[in-house]
């Protein structure tokens, strides 16, 4: 596996826009545990930057002091090996932060933004095309919804909207944590 | 794929005997959320049964008490898919327990038992071998260790210890959760 494969992926924990369950827009909480095990993935399979995405101040403060105390902080000196995964976390208010911010380390390059969703859609494409982009020269900016998903207006802004992930039958409720765990997996080991 | 694939493949989250930091044998703690994700993803990836491996009786209580919620609770009926999900939990003393219910249901078949671990071992098998075994007849119970791991005793007591998963490069400290999740889509959906 080339080792370019990896360098040029980004993924986004999106708290808004998302939908409720009745469908409503919503800006969603940001939970410890997200960081956590997300951030921990994503350093597992060489994630460049784990992006969080809040419009609430009271959220991006959270945020960033958990984030903090495990890179900065007494958590890190315990456990170097989670400071490492936290350590690329980003705290961004809104997806165009996050696009603004991987075109500011690759200037001139094409960024492929990609939208998960667990709902199928028409236009969606296979884990072997995405696989096949990230082994191209732009980078991959993979976004993931909280809540009941990402809201149509992030969908719609979207190059790409991956296939959802499916298992042994109808059933698709992972949490956004497993999700992201075999979406990353699927796309860079295999 | 064949429907028999998965109609055979038991998990265990096991929280005695564990390892803690400096190696000691330890009964962790049951946390709520290593009971949701990996119910979710067990219902996904088509598990029959998922155990919940603790010696500890105000655990086992605990534990009850969380899937009644959402088994015959108020929690099923806001959310039937996590009822559908965590309806495949079982609270069990010890490996030996979750061996037994197993035998209970497949009497006269060979069951076999397969360790995960984060470190390498001489004798690990990969997933493709696996995968193998899940296409036979028998079935196969998996155990996952919670805090720093199994104890011996207890990989030293299965038929075969499965490889651990990698990433991009030597950062192996995934969450069990997300563990659990990569490891059934490997060993179900490829």
């Amino acid at each position: 596996m080339p080792d370019n494969h990896k360098r040029e992926l980004y993924i986004a924990l999106v708290h808004y826009p998302v939908l409720n369950k009745t469908g409503d827009v919503i800006c969603s909480a940001v939970t410890n545990l997200d960081l956590h095990d997300i951030a921990r993935a994503a350093r597992t399979f060489g994630v460049k930057k784990y992006f969080v995405v809040t419009t609430l101040e009271d959220q991006k403060a959270l945020t960033g002091k958990i984030v903090k105390h495990w890179t900065d902080g007494k958590g890190g000196e315990l456990n170097p090996a989670r400071r490492e995964a936290l350590s690329l976390i980003r705290v961004c208010d809104s997806v165009d932060d996050v696009i603004m911010d991987v075109k500011s380390e690759h200037s001139g390059e094409d960024i492929s933004l990609i939208v998960t969703t667990a709902k199928s859609r028409s236009k969606s494409v296979s884990y072997a095309e995405i696989r096949e982009k990230l082994n191209g020269n732009g980078p991959c900016v993979l976004l993931f919804g909280t809540a009941w998903g990402l809201a149509d207006e992030i969908i719609d802004s979207a190059d790409y909207v991956l296939e959802p992930l499916k298992g042994a039958g109808s059933y698709n409720h992972l949490s956004v944590r497993s999700a992201v765990s075999i979406v990353l997996d699927r796309l860079t080991t295999v």
